[in-house]
């Protein structure tokens, strides 16, 4: 095979099948903890570094007390996995950083580690997901799986998180507002804002702030002006160039700063709206002028550096009618301090006022963006308090998912070597779920999910007409015959390794983010409202009920050496 | 000036002054707000874009509920704005991203755009520093300072929060106790767990788990092995390399196994010990076994598989007296799960019996580490309790800054052209601090730091001895007379651009380690603890107070055309 010398690193021809690597060139296999170094030696050592393992990625509980989860991160996964090489200068620092009495062969064999002998199998990104199902099933030689635990882990946990957030943030604002994310100075380091971009869009938000992840992911770019902007202005006299020719550029103003003032004139002399303002801030004058100079067609201005309706509103609403008179349309307002709801109702009225004295035609329509600190919690009362606001911008709480920081994802071994495993607890919650598993998702008649169940990955499908008995993994009297009126398998190849599946493409973002749309369409709404949501059944087949309580006697308290259980006796097809 | 291509940029020598660039490539001049640039175009438009301005970067309130914050990520800024060039593809993007009616010569003024004019102050890196206090005072051309603003503060929020997160639970856990930051499968992205694992150690950790973060910034690394590797074994027979020289190289031991197994016999058999346990987990005893072959001087086991008391810690136990036969120490055990004051108070009675019935020297001290879902309040909870670790191993809570996953810096303009310029807030705490100034802290006699002091810039420095009177910014009734024993200058030249003045050092992360925690060690304790922490002052001189509110009253509530306050009336020299 042709070896291609890239950044002094040695990679084989098509084995990443044209996958770049992951968008943070920083996502490299030592982006990991050291003790998957240390037990890929042990493995080594003993000579168990190629015993196949499976294992499972899942998370326990879903977030913000809600009762689902968006599975996001998967493309960064596949990317990293494709790439996976570990090279000469790092290997030279996993040497340094292992005792001296490790062997050299070691070293040699993690020169020729890559993940051509995994095999990935995933839910599609955009899912919406639930606790206990596999998101993602790992199977290859056990030290190279462990490898990826962490960064798998990484690019997962953070990224499922923040679509999460994204997806309650749309569910409580409705389908008609437009959703802004603004959190790049708040995020938590560089490409917790670039994540928080890229999958806040994927997760239902309409644009971004962010320059960088607009050019790296497409994402639609918004923003204005901010109030350094209007402060570094002092008066309408320091501007020069006063000259804006109009629209259709049929004519030309040749001073558009006076007609902006003659507007402010005619607005204060106005019987509506004369008493709501006197002097406006000239500053700001001057800079929404200025603004207005430079883009005639996208002018949005920050209404709320001094007073929003005793300066910044009416010295919005005059640069908009002067650029009207030029042919050109204002865009709108952004709000971005005091009482939201009042004050967007209080805009609105003007815009309406102005509208009907001046017959404007739209300007009530007039665009209002709010932002400052928004969270679900007061997008909430904002809808309960009654506000004009078309848009929302938000920042902190949407990318640090402030509400809760973490998502609990974890990574445990379900098989070795065909042998089954399981992971015990004195916490129910914690005990894995063992076996190599098939996973399904079965509608019901009215089109929404039923319930995810679990197999052996050898026991049949369930059917589609023919009724199937769900049970609690962990809860012997939890459990329901289910008839599918369709059942879909969640567990997709998308990494094949050595085993000549057909490898499942990865969708742009764009697609991702119609089908996450679509998918938290058809979830029954009271798994989804805020409070009090109804949890979604996730279960396991009898058999493989029975299956786990017999490894969990097994294993525990104290077992002794443990029994050989094969996986294929979860089979009722012959192997 | 000699100019090199350095991929596809150009890069004139020198110019960085041999800074390398950010430690994330992904740090570039378009990882900002799509209305720096917006703002970019309309200062250029109105012939503003070269005014020089004066920001200071801040933030309002101490973050955890506490009254200190450490301060960090100030080398990664420099490094960005050392290499501020904005490359012919992002120039396309930009273009790209903003209105078609934009003219062309605003690209090529953002293609001669770096920051060789901007001039950086700042607070050193690892200093307590407190809210309103500038960290940073970036000064230059208004367009370019803009530019910076999204990623300085990017930069800074989670250094800093991270930082001064590592310090509170060092502070809580105590000086004598091992910390280690196992946070990246948690982290907000990769390099949110990069920069976790960087600004903990920062903040007083004392080693990561994450390989690429020791690699990058030289933190000693730590990590053993996990649940998975335990349970990947099934039993000692198939250990089939069964050789152990012994440390000193002398002799060997042919069979580890057996020696293992005969420990574990000598064990049951102990008056003391032999009622704790039965039958062990020969999983459990197999990996143990198997881990100490492949690092007989680096053992660690992770004992909480099966049962802690009745499994995990007999086997630990054997291993480690077979290895002590061969002259081999083990390092100790970690316990992820369960009553952690509890269990490692049992174990301690484990290893002290084993230390005095078959008399191994210093066996009662094996070192104990803890992990699982650690904070500050469950360390806290642990000291009360009494416990028996000599390592904490904390993750998610650290690196995510559960507690408060944002800090709230802010980038506000104080002077343009001279002129000071203040933002009005109905939210006295939102009200910024004019004018450019200089910032100042006081020290006591006892060596303490009593209050740090804001001045504008050309009033004269506080003087060791003499008395003057510090005020409260916005409250006129807190006011006080300081005579400082010591006073110290707090921000220093990092970037000089055209000022000629010399440029600050970065030191090496270890230096900048010690330094904050001797930052934190001269501290009053009283602002350090965890409960109703006492207030730091933070104070202005009286002039500024004075001009304050003078510009104030001139701005709010409706303001006409500022006046003009020249900065020098604040100055009792001649300028």
């Amino acid at each position: 095979m042709a070896a291609a010398k890239v950044n002094g690193q040695t990679k084989e021809g098509k084995r990443n099948c044209g996958i770049d690597g992951p968008t943070n060139p920083m996502v490299t296999p030592l982006l990991t903890d050291l003790y998957q170094f240390t037990m890929a030696y042990a493995y080594w050592k003993a000579g168990k570094h190629e015993e196949r393992a499976v294992f499972d990625l899942y998370f326990r509980k879903n977030p913000f007390g809600g009762e689902y989860t968006v599975f996001a991160g998967l493309e960064e996964c596949i990317k990293l996995i494709a790439n996976f090489r570990i090279a000469e200068d790092e290997i030279a620092f996993i040497r340094a950083s292992l005792p001296p009495s490790c062997e050299d062969g070691f070293y040699d064999y993690l020169r020729g580690v890559d993940c051509s002998n995994v095999e990935i199998h995933s839910i599609s990104e955009g899912y919406v997901v639930f606790p206990k199902v596999p998101l993602m099933r790992i199977e290859g030689p056990i030290a190279v799986v462990q490898l990826l635990e962490t960064p798998l882990l990484n690019l997962i946990n953070y990224a499922s998180l923040v679509a999460t957030n994204a997806a309650r943030h749309r569910f409580v604002a409705g389908k008609s507002k437009l959703l802004l994310e603004f959190g790049l100075r708040r995020a938590q380091g560089p490409d917790g804002g670039i994540g928080a971009s890229k999958y806040s869009y994927m997760g239902g938000f309409d644009a971004t702030s962010n320059v960088a992840a607009g050019k790296l992911f497409g994402i639609p770019l918004r923003g204005t002006h901010s109030h350094a902007f209007v402060s570094s202005f002092m008066s309408p006299d320091e501007i020069t160039d006063k000259l804006l020719h109009s629209f259709d550029g049929s004519n030309a103003c040749e001073d558009f700063v006076s007609l902006v003032q003659t507007w402010l004139r005619k607005l204060k002399r106005s019987h509506v709206l004369g008493g709501i303002f006197g002097e406006t801030n000239q500053s700001e004058l001057a800079a929404f002028t200025s603004y207005a100079l430079a883009f005639p067609s996208n002018f949005l201005a920050l209404v709320d550096t001094y007073d929003v309706m005793r300066s910044g509103i009416p010295n919005f609403c005059a640069v908009a009618l002067a650029l009207k008179d030029l042919g050109y349309k204002a865009v709108g307002i952004r709000l971005d301090s005091g009482d939201l709801a009042y004050l967007s109702c209080e805009a609105r009225k003007f815009f309406q006022a102005i509208e009907k004295e001046f017959g404007v035609p739209d300007f009530g329509k007039t665009c209002i963006t709010a932002s400052n600190d928004l969270n679900e919690e007061t997008l909430d009362a904002l809808n309960k308090q009654g506000h004009q606001v078309d848009a929302f911008g938000i920042g902190t709480h949407l990318v640090t998912c402030y509400a809760q920081p973490a998502l609990g994802g974890v990574f445990k071994l379900v098989e070795i070597n065909n042998q089954p495993r399981i992971k015990l607890s004195e916490d129910v919650s914690k005990v894995s779920i063992p076996c190599k598993k098939r996973c399904y998702r079965l509608y019901g008649k009215e089109g929404y999910p039923l319930v995810d169940i679990m197999v052996g990955e050898n026991e049949p499908p369930p059917k589609v007409g023919e009724r199937i008995l769900c049970r609690h993994p962990f809860n012997e009297s939890k459990r329901a015959f289910v008839v599918p009126q369709h059942v879909e398998e969640l567990l997709k190849c998308f990494w094949p390794g050595r085993s000549g599946k057909a490898r499942e493409e990865l969708p742009p973002i764009k697609l991702i983010r119609e089908r996450c749309i679509k998918q938290l369409d058809q979830m029954r709404t009271d798994h989804m409202r805020r409070l009090n949501p109804t949890p979604y059944k996730v279960s396991v087949s009898a058999k493989l009920y029975d299956f786990i309580h017999f490894l969990w006697l097994n294993e525990a308290p104290c077992g002794r050496v443990a029994v050989k259980f094969p996986r294929h006796a979860l089979s009722e097809r012959d192997e």
